[in-house]
């Protein structure tokens, strides 16, 4: 069942009672997998009373210390925030989401959606670790969404695009996942690496570029931080992700050496 | 501006928090036109709470003793609820009844949406009253949807079925506001009658059944129930209203005396 892959994490969440509408909204739409990411109180008696009968979903709901924690095994993020940045992800609307979670969700990958904290939203950290960022359309002059309203239009768009899906293994995903290779042979593999994987491309990235004295007078992290936008806008599949870690393999004086000394 | 013709109307909320909390859905979507018929507890602390920045569409709520009070002067009435009737409405899902809703409301008709209590839904009663029933798609499994994150999703679908109209004055309206009279003349006028216009008509034709002693042994209750419903599935409009009452006037004892007399 595809909605098994769909996860919803909030991320620093800190009323109880937004939790628990939380959980109660996503079972409505057929979700029960929820994540909290250092939540200020949970569990809590008031996240149960506003759960009603979807106590179940907080019961096995998973509480983790970093986002990364939550989102680590899934192959697409989604960050859902109204805030415009100056280094855009890709942009969703809330229905075009819906749709791209849903098939993606039924051609195998896992999918975490990411909600901010209630005042602040999503942190632009948070955002980076995202492969798009969902907007939910709304009043321009009063965007001022509650948590869990905001948690149950996306898990309603998610429901709908389910709903308009042909069926659990579409036809014409935007991300096909079945790949051939240059040789005819198809990929025995899922199409995408997951948060951690991409997450030891970028430390192994990092470490090359600290060793090489890449920097030189630029901000490390500032360079750090746009590189991995860069490749979380690019999305790259397993396969251009083992190319990837070739390229650092180029640029990694050992391996280099290495190869010079055979 | 066609947000000014769509009003929210919870009948018989029993949750200060949810009609705070629907306040505010309704004003990130645009919508400022709130009314409650027989609310348990207005105004509230809870509300305004709840209500946060949206506490100026809690202030100008109107209270209504009737639901009729709060739809008499709209022409279209779509009740919302996901019950299963004996004599269904015709059926929307929530986008196409935000499709429809804003459609109409640029067309210029006056339009309410009504929801029902928290715990038992709309009634019949409530439901006779209305022109379309709205269902959510929802986990049929699990379908407790809270009462504001109802209202929340159906006011997200009349903001995107606004997005989705070409201007203010669709051209392809389903039901077109611009009438042609036999003799070529455009009606000058709204296309729709009120709900104030059918519960006249209503009313009229029930007593000239009654006159006529139409009902003999069936229950009188029951057949005008059933009338009601099919004249507000029918939807018919002004000048078929008009017709509906010449039908009338041909039933009635007294106006065909009338016209035997002359």
């Amino acid at each position: 069942m595809a909605r098994t892959n769909i996860r919803i994490v909030l991320d620093e969440p800190s009323h109880p009672g937004n939790i628990g509408a939380a959980a109660r909204a996503m079972k409505t739409m057929g979700l029960h997998d929820l994540y909290l990411v250092r939540p200020d109180a949970f569990p809590s008696a008031e996240a149960d009373a506003r759960a009603v009968s979807a106590v179940d979903v907080l019961h096995r709901a998973q509480v983790a210390d970093e986002l990364q924690e939550a989102t680590g095994d899934c192959q697409l993020v989604i960050g859902v925030s109204g805030r415009l940045r100056e280094l855009p992800l890709p942009p969703l609307d809330a229905r075009a989401g819906g749709q791209l979670i849903a098939q993606e969700a039924a051609a195998g990958s896992r999918v975490a959606v990411v909600f901010g904290a209630e005042s602040t939203g999503l942190t632009n950290e948070s955002l980076d670790a995202c492969n798009y960022q969902l907007k939910i359309p709304a009043n321009p002059d009063f965007k001022s969404l509650n948590l869990a309203a905001a948690v149950q239009l996306v898990c309603y768009e998610i429901w709908m695009g389910h709903s308009a899906s042909p069926a659990e293994t579409p036809i014409s995903s935007p991300h096909p996942v079945q790949h051939q290779e240059p040789d005819g042979t198809p990929e025995d593999e899922t199409a995408y690496p997951t948060q951690d994987e991409m997450a030891f491309f970028y430390k192994r990235l990092e470490e090359v570029l600290e060793d090489r004295a890449f920097y030189g007078s630029m901000n490390p992290e500032r360079v750090n931080i746009k590189l991995r936008r860069l490749f979380a806008r690019a999305r790259p599949q397993d396969n251009e992700l083992r190319l990837l870690h070739s390229l650092v393999g180029l640029m990694d004086r050992n391996s280099r050496r290495l190869k010079h000394e055979r």
